[in-house]
């Protein structure tokens, strides 16, 4: 049978038109692949230019998500990202794709997926560049802010999953907490029960222990674990300090002509730095726990973002990333 | 009659030489303050020349703390900054600076030091750089992982007298409290909870809400709270960031010869913005709280940080910002 992706065209920064040019391409790449397009028919006929594809459907969707905190008006108000969603629960794509708002997201997902048997909590994991010019998978980053040390170890055992997936790393993953210290007695009660705990259990990763944002940064984990509150204070502040050193970086070198010159010579490493850091070829942030593939991309993706999040999406169902985590589960209980 | 310092020379990564000489240079230019320099004997006097200045004391304390996270141990082991607390405790000064272990520090703090009366759990405060070429003060970083409500309440109105100190701004402070959105229905309970009170009460300072680590590295608010936990987890992964990305730049800029051209282009604006994220001019972070003043130098400090430092703490003293603090908590009791 051939594998479904649905795909919540709208609600991304920069327009659909993006979203449409990464479907078309990775609709052509992978013929055994289906693609339900969720946005204006129009539009996407426009670029098809009536003559879509075989493994293309439309589902007409046209209106953009009112951004909102209220669950129920996520789900009373017309959007592309509900229907999406909609469709997921009645089981017509095995896996979602969305640029639209996070905790949107997070809301449709929590409501429309039944979770993987098992699981206690759902989690946010985005893959993180590291200045060692890997990645690593950090989780959770907004979806808990209040954990049970239990949900650290689930995430610590589905995130060594997509961490296979991903990288196929040879050996084991080493897999930290994120923390204030390194020390045992360090940082919240949640943290240092679940850092026992893992300490205790036979794992199939090579747990490290507490770590420091230093660390993480210069790349000393594969995977790295928290409640959704530290997680999503570690991820914004060290997206947000590149970003700032970037800008200063930039206005340094267009301070004068010398050193825009100065800059010009320096373009080549400091493109190699750039790319380091470029969420694009990364592909988007994974929901896990649910029993289906839920990805989001970044709100300012452009074709190459959502064409990567795409192929990661057909990485996971290719191998069948649901079914390996609830063995991981299961293999416990 | 004249104010002392206590000054713990030993315990800083580049050896209590530089801390002399600061010592030196501050004792030189301030008659009317007492240094109570404690370290080791030989080593001030070689410095001195033993021509000790009439208002430098030496305490003979040649040992170095051992850094331990067993409060026992660093109230039975001999360590210089053992005695520079228990001189505290004795009313042996009013103030005091050490550069050793932060974790020792806050405990000896904690532990001989009484608090202002009213005050609930003292918290500790750095000085942090920002992008806009200013500063903030943000607390807790540490010393609270586990808070109530009321602290951060108690931390606003403390930071805001120490505010008022350093920049002296005209107007209003502008306080945030730290959380992943600026939603009021965002973050830890405790959070929220706070930010009602903050939202309700009539304060001196200028309210703004929840604040997003972009927006704190940007400089948007002079004043930060926060948990210990989060606090911790932000500032160092700022710190880290700037770090990793500086290193970047410097590996980029070491390449070859046209990089190396290309870095001594940029070398003036380059230097201005490593001058914007120094420390060694700020001076060190404040324990607020006690009904001392204690002062953390960074643990590499140079000659000029801990110069930075006493001179910090000669403005703290002199302003009285003890008395300040008192009225500031006793004024909504």
């Amino acid at each position: 049978m051939d594998k479904k992706i649905i795909f919540d065209l709208l609600n991304s920064d920069g327009g659909e038109t993006l979203a449409i040019l990464a479907a078309k391409k990775f609709a052509h790449e992978n013929p055994n692949y289906k693609l339900l397009l969720v946005g204006n028919q129009e539009s996407i006929n426009n670029i098809f230019k009536n003559n879509l594809p075989e493994n293309i459907e439309i589902v007409h969707s046209p209106k953009l998500l009112h951004k909102t905190d209220n669950p129920r008006e996520i789900l009373r108000e017309e959007s592309s990202m509900l229907s999406a969603f909609n469709l997921l629960k009645e089981d017509k794509g095995s896996a979602i794709l969305s640029s639209g708002d996070s905790g949107s997201f997070l809301t449709l997902s929590a409501l429309k997926v039944n979770r993987i048997s098992g699981v206690l909590r759902p989690s946010f994991m985005p893959i993180m560049p590291s200045t060692n010019g890997g990645h690593f998978l950090l989780t959770d980053v907004g979806a808990n802010v209040d954990v049970k040390p239990e949900y650290l170890v689930e995430w610590a055992k589905i995130a060594v999953e997509y961490h296979k997936l991903f990288f196929k790393t040879e050996g084991k993953q080493k897999l930290a907490i994120l923390n204030i210290g390194t020390e045992d007695y360090k940082g919240p009660e949640v943290s240092r029960e679940a850092n026992k705990m893992l300490m205790e259990s036979k794992n199939s990763f090579d747990y490290i222990g507490f770590i420091e944002p230093r660390d993480i940064i210069d790349g000393k984990a594969d995977i790295v674990i928290s409640d959704g509150y530290a997680g999503n204070i570690f991820l914004k502040t060290m997206e947000s300090s590149f970003l700032a050193f970037g800008k200063m970086l930039k206005s340094a070198i267009h301070k004068n002509i010398i050193t825009k010159i100065g800059g010009l010579l320096l373009k080549k490493p400091l493109k190699a730095i750039k790319n380091k850091f470029d969420y694009h070829t990364v592909g988007g942030a994974f929901i896990i726990g649910p029993n289906k593939v839920v990805v989001k991309a970044h709100g300012s993706s452009d074709e190459l973002a959502f064409y990567s999040a795409l192929k990661q999406i057909k990485r996971a169902l290719d191998e069948n990333i649901i079914e390996k985590v609830e063995r991981a589960i299961k293999g416990d209980e």
